[in-house]
């Protein structure tokens, strides 16, 4: 399932470009990345510390399983890069979007000693793949924060294994990580999410009836 | 009544562009449609599940009155066809738009047990068509949601012969419906439903004196 | 002090996309003008109900002092053309600008009773002409809506000499008029007030210590 | 530490376009800067009072230590110059940005009783320079508006020199000011503090539990 990288590289730069003008990656925050192939383990991903609304093809990198660059680009590749390889196996992604939204970094906060958040009832969730109905009840799992990227990765690798449906999840006071079979799919859950977490919020932070 | 079908198809990619670029049709949310010719029916709707911001002409298809893809186009009609065929028969609407946003979200929430919501005062309703003062009430219905398409376009048409002088509907959770006899017209009200929906909203959820 | 109509025509259609953008004049609302000379009065005005989304130096229209289209244009000048001549009269100004903002229909309701709001301490009060220090108080007076454009005009004629270092007002849910020596000084006037309405809106509207 | 003139005043004017189109400096609102070189002092700046959504690099002057023009530009240099060069020699940055958003004059009037508000905990803190992970502590000082600039700067030298960490001030009512060693940083620096200052905005405005 080797695809050409240039498209790749393109799409990711075209999709970074999108988010930053919708302020859900300011400030060089948000990485992106899609597997070019499986066997070896291959994705292109953005560079460390870049801004996005800048983003270029060019700036595209290429990694192997670990992490580690890989092919002739020259660059530092994401530091969240492990977060990425851990969505890609745990899932079988095609491509990992991660964003930092100001409704994703409240909601992450207001709702951590839950674990999570239910999302039910709303005809957007027909937008994660294979939902049919506005009735499916979507858990969005959310674990700590940490600077030790390989303990952070571990957090996510085991979520994901302990909610095997889920379509995304948060990180605490930092971000939605959410995936698809391609980068089209992984682009529309982050819309589709970043749709929802602000419907919730606005809706969750109204003053209630006495 | 018939019309150039190019012409159309570019008018209601532009719309959906735009639309795409206020955030009310994310994630592939949204459908929009215009009357071809009334005999026989003929409507050019927006494809299922596709990307509104990057909507192209060449995506548009023509159905007929069961919502059958018809002509040499190839592809999949909106799955809500069926909705748009029963507000153009409804209201002899020349165009029909349905947009998925965060206020009509919220608030087709809030006012569900009451079966609608009345907006009254405001300068912006007499942008609706033949409302000729701010004095204007207008019933805004909500229906609950549904995934039976025929269900919910028999819904609609019921909500739409009991409230004949309504502009628009909302879907519970799901967003809203709003037409005009041609494009720019249905345009027009769906910035005036947004514009008022957003406004009420924002009133509605501030705290209330003890 | 006659201007070149064209150059004036295509400023006031650059602010309409501008302003639309913004989601100041959705749904056709807002109207736009500016003088082009004293004796005899001229304006260049926006036509009727027109999508400033798209707003073309074409459409700019010419009236005289009662409102009455002049020149060789055709086509319909906006309904509340002698809200903006009494403008003009009664401030002397170059151009005059009214838009429909969320803020601004939000906070003409909510202190509809104290006939206006004091807007005070803030350091963009200075952009307002005149205005040298944060310190300075300005009173935007608020004016009951009507449909009877002559009525309206005098009840803003009244409350702009009752108030006559006032730089803007608001008509209730309806919207802001504000104006300046010329269009560039309206236009910044009219960024300044929707800076400062959702400023005050945004602080105004959130809980209160019990 | 010379640089080219022409290509930090595109720079700038870059900035002030996107700034502009944020709505973060409305009302020909905000300025900016950046060092051209340390000895002698001179810093490429943008002029008082013009509109930054129609920034050129063309409209950018150039000042010395005293505020004072230099070279063969002509115009009138922001008022607020004397802060720039203050902030340069307490930090020893390399450029100045200085911001009127929505949030930063709430939570700047919010928070004036304390002087300032820690922001601690968040992911995007990682992207002020240095900081290494998200829990760090942010103290953003706050000192009082004033319209007299020698005090106003004699103030904000008085605050970095108290606070010898913090990456960012805000003038109450009036908004943020950041720096860096180069426009990039700085530009990234403004980003970071209104993600920060707005997700902490619309969680502290939420209603309290009883």
């Amino acid at each position: 399932m080797s695809q050409d990288f240039s498209e790749i590289a393109s799409h990711l730069a075209e999709i970074g470009r999108r988010f930053y003008s919708c302020g859900w990656v300011l400030g060089t925050s948000g990485n992106f990345s899609a597997v070019l192939s499986r066997e070896p383990l291959r994705l292109a991903i953005t560079p460390s510390a870049v801004d996005k609304g800048q983003l270029t093809a060019g700036q595209i990198l290429e990694i192997g399983p670990q992490g580690n660059l890989v092919g002739d680009h020259h660059g530092k590749p994401s530091d969240e890069s492990v977060l990425h390889i851990a969505v890609v196996r745990a899932r079988g992604a095609g491509a990992v979007l991660h964003t930092h939204s100001i409704w994703s970094t409240i909601l992450s906060d207001l709702h951590v000693t839950e674990g999570g958040l239910t999302i039910e009832g709303y005809e957007m969730l027909k937008g994660l793949a294979g939902v049919r109905t506005h009735q499916h009840r979507e858990w969005v799992p959310i674990v700590e924060n940490a600077q030790d990227m390989a303990l952070l990765a571990e957090r996510v690798a085991g979520t994901l294994k302990e909610h095997p449906s889920s379509h995304g999840l948060l990180v605490r006071r930092h971000g939605l990580y959410t995936w698809g079979e391609n980068l089209a799919q992984a682009k529309r859950h982050v819309e589709i999410f970043e749709f929802l977490l602000e419907a919730m919020g606005r809706t969750h932070l109204r003053p209630q009836p006495c």
